[in-house]
């Protein structure tokens, strides 16, 4: 029975049989398509640890739409973690698996201020100094995802970032 | 009675569904565990194109080992992509899926020659001036992984090349 579903039915019970069968780790869903080997990369999962990680790209979501999935076991995000991922990916939902169980459910949150993760563009900004100053950039627009450096004010365009 | 099975069972579900389910493309599996980004790397799979893929990492593959796995939809591997498979993961099978059905199924297989993939290590070798010669390689130990450059005769160790 499983086999007459279409493809949507099979990667939702798919995904939904992955998130029951870790014991402990993260499922990121509804990441926007496109930017779900980014996420993999700005959070480090590599699956040296040799944890089971599984993504899937590109997958339909609705009916005209995508999205990236991201699972991985032994994994839970930490604030930078999470602000990364509010960046790359705003309608992204995380989903904390403990002892095979949905523990928590929430979706991530664009912080006001983001420290340490991007470089300011400006290369004249004393946090690309030698001094090794880290940066702090404040959002101040959440939609558009507009930042501003709080050393040298420059206004920055989060997707022309580098990451630190 | 799907969701009773162990993990294992149920990401070899997992993987015959998905196999099942793209119309046409490629399963490379049995990459050797940890290997999975690097070919999708080395492959230039990213999802660009809008094509499902699935990728998964550290499978439990048998008792006590494990290997990853890459199902892409609309795409077949070019000659360089399967030396480059046989270089990165030699022990990986290629599934060839075409309107919905497994119609080949392959093992990869070390070239006697592999051109253009790696970079000769040799800063002074043809291959790295300014003339653009594209490197050619030959596999002088296939079990380790030994190649030699044609130009310049230097014994390479591929795990220290870098892709041209």
């Amino acid at each position: 029975m499983i086999y007459s579903g279409d493809i949507h039915t099979i990667l939702m019970l798919d995904s939904d049989l992955l998130v029951r069968r870790i014991k402990e780790g993260t499922v990121i869903d509804h990441i926007d398509e496109g930017k779900g080997l980014q996420v993999l990369d700005a959070l480090g999962i590599n699956g040296k640890d040799g944890g089971l990680i599984t993504i899937a790209l590109n997958v339909p979501s609705g009916k005209y739409k995508k999205k990236d999935i991201i699972k991985v076991e032994n994994k839970f995000l930490h604030d930078d973690d999470t602000s990364k991922l509010a960046v790359i990916a705003p309608k992204a939902t995380v989903n904390i698996i403990k002892d095979y169980k949905l523990v928590e459910k929430r979706r991530v949150a664009l912080p006001n201020e983001i420290d340490r993760i991007f470089r300011c563009s400006n290369p004249d900004c004393i946090t690309n100094s030698p001094e090794h100053i880290e940066s702090v950039m404040d959002v101040i627009n959440k939609e558009n995802l507009v930042l501003k450096c709080r050393y040298c004010g420059r206004i920055l365009d989060v997707k022309h970032l580098k990451y630190n």
